[in-house]
């Protein structure tokens, strides 16, 4: 989260400046090139993964920009030369970008993103660019696996303060475009319209002579609506006291330590004794996919999860890579090792059952030949920029919701288990 | 990192908020309190702590207010009413703060960070000085570990594509504290004045018709010092057009992939015999601490490294809490569950050895008793504000340099073992 007018420019790494530092002294600067964005795989044993961050790396895209601030500390710190300096000064992406739109699924070597442009215009984009997808990527997937778990229920984001301050307002993005009902986050509130939801904390209970007084104050000002939190002292204690003050129309309880899904259904059964039956229950405290999933049977009716969402539930970056695949119209790849890539531009396709359920990722090249496509298969890349300049308006993080659960409901079924496993469907190479 | 001028009111969870609004209608708002941020456990296996971000945390402090925009947004999304906005809209922090200075040691229980002020005042920053001082503590205290496993071999930070673009400028900087030589993070540079360091990746000889005129390219625009990246095609190929094109006084070659300690000792052979004695060897490619320490025995001159530095390697939140220890002077405390806290306000000495290595964390309440001390001994809080101003200039990224190296310097030698284990020293309360 930079300030909206801020320069993106310097969120870059140093070599990607000497690179065109030494691609411009020796005139191969202006070779038209194409990168591509992909992973080699899936983080370990997932079975999909979700493109997140696609809007804000072209929003970045715009507003990178060397301007005098940047190129004096390039100047001072000896990073390049005047030549370069001259380059950066003036500095507008004028490429082309086509990708998976944000909320698509995406498997090992799906082409989430190609960048083309000439070599300069383009290799100085790849940090940020790859900043900004695998850590939205990485949360978009996590959570999505969350609110599958979670079957309908909603979902409280609470995880910024497990996160870098920043991160926590594009992860609390990244999870509503998951499905996440609301976030604490009050940033992303701003930033990006997410609704926005909190009551309070232990530190209220204990600021009061007793927990009495503390749900008191907080009916009096949040209404009886509102969550009181029961778990501070003793919780058969809480959820009493809490009805005597708020009365059967209590809008929820949440409990936030203990063993949740047991705790749940005594609160459930002692709100129902109390007559409060349209009083909800919240469980937090260290909730992840799997604690989601063991509390399916049990009477609660929201959860708030933090640390596990903010840190990609085990798999805190997407593992992407920005590849140079071809320069004047020739494929290029580095092939000294296991980490061979496939040179040339590509394009891809997902073929579906006529049911709807997907069968496979076929990634092939445009240049060479498209694959025969049936009404049941669906082209996956998107115009995103053309000469530099937006193709369409973005679209809304409603829109972005949509096409996740669109996604998630075209998976085999095997494709929503949580455990360890296969990617969901396989991905085909057309060479 | 937002703009140096950014408000910073909005890394806000809403519930601070809605305890505020609370507070302030029931009259408990004013109420002197103490908030205590430790850790209750380190990350699994982990046997010390690196506190990161203190710094971080005083400049967001400072720049915590509620301005126009700020309160319209809070107004409209209905977040708190009338009396609360008021009361935001004058927000400074008038309390004090004390604290671990950054780079210092911690242990489970540490009082890292004291906050004491009224509720009202201190309650609004637990989510941003947690974000800060989690992420930040999480990567200073990861990079450590490697450092460690380097012995004095210089590390390069490369981490910042595989992390969310801020958090990316923040975890060079906590990578430099560590005692990482340098960065590739530009933004790192111009914000922090870190070193910042690059030369070329893959692309750039992909970019070029042969690796040849790559390596000159980059020959003539950084000069013979700098360092070619040898394994794009075939390594030994690749070395000996590197002596060929720069000479014998090549600065270093870089090998990216593969078995990087069989490739490096057979680099070295090579280099040796085609009379570039000097030319270093930096190795690269997902490398964490468990690989840097496997490669002691190489010859390795430098070591990149990214994805393990800024996901923490493996633990990526340090985990920290806020928590409401004393209000009005009575200490207080949650006690429904395992999550039991000490009520009341902690100080904390290090014993030592005579000979310096440290002994036990001694965690008192110096409203209490202060236990003695005797020379070995050392007080670990430092006064950081007074009345809301800073009671010191803030130290330079290099001192806090000094006080991490000292830290590890003092662990008994179990201490820095990578293993599994049991933090280092056992923290002792004195109730």
């Amino acid at each position: 989260m930079n300030g909206p007018g801020a320069s993106t420019a310097l969120l870059t790494d140093h070599y990607e400046l000497t690179m065109l530092a030494g691609a411009l002294a020796d005139g191969t600067a202006e070779r038209p090139c194409v990168f591509e964005v992909f992973a080699r795989r899936l983080p370990d044993g997932r079975r999909y993964g979700l493109v997140g961050g696609t809007q804000r790396v072209l929003d970045t895209i715009a507003r990178f920009r060397f301007g005098d601030d940047e190129l004096s500390r390039l100047s001072e710190a000896g990073v390049v030369g005047k030549q370069t300096l001259d380059w950066l000064a003036s500095y507008r992406f004028s490429g082309d970008v086509d990708g998976y739109p944000e909320g698509e699924l995406y498997f090992p070597g799906s082409p989430i993103l190609t960048v083309r442009g000439t070599f300069a215009q383009a290799v100085v984009l790849e940090t940020v660019v790859l900043s900004i997808l695998n850590h939205d990527s990485a949360i978009l997937s996590a959570a999505a696996r969350m609110v599958s778990a979670a079957n309908g229920r909603p979902i409280i984001e609470m995880g910024s303060r497990r996160t870098h301050e920043s991160a926590a307002v594009d992860s609390a993005r990244a999870a509503y475009i998951a499905g996440f009902a609301t976030t604490s986050n009050l940033e992303a509130g701003r930033t990006y319209g997410i609704p926005t939801a909190g009551t309070c904390a232990h530190a209220f209970t204990l600021l009061h002579d007793d927990e009495r007084s503390a749900f008191q104050a907080q009916v009096d000002a949040l209404g009886v609506d509102t969550t009181l939190l029961v778990d501070t002292y003793d919780i058969t204690n809480g959820i009493n006291t809490a009805i005597e003050v708020a009365g059967p129309e209590l809008g929820a309880v949440r409990i936030d330590s203990g063993d949740v899904g047991v705790l749940a259904r005594q609160a459930r059964e002692q709100l129902d004794s109390l007559g409060a039956k349209d009083t909800r229950i919240v469980v937090s405290g260290d909730l992840d996919e799997y604690a989601i999933a063991a509390l399916r049977a049990e009477p609660v009716d929201a959860y708030g999860v933090g640390t596990s969402l903010v840190t990609g539930s085990g798999a805190p970056t997407a593992g992407m890579v920005y590849k140079l695949v071809e320069v004047d119209g020739r494929p290029v790849a580095k092939r000294s090792s296991h980490k061979e890539s496939r040179g040339g531009r590509k394009g891809a396709m997902r073929r579906h059952k006529p049911t709807g359920t997907a069968l496979e990722e076929v990634v092939y090249q445009p240049d060479k030949q498209w694959p025969p496509m049936s009404d049941n298969d669906r082209d996956l890349q998107v115009p995103f920029l053309r000469g530099g300049q937006p193709v369409a308006d973005p679209p809304t993080l409603e829109q972005c919701r949509k096409r996740v659960k669109r996604g998630l409901v075209s998976l085999p079924w095997e494709g929503l288990k949580l455990s360890h496993g296969e990617p969901a469907i396989p991905t085909v190479f057309i060479d």
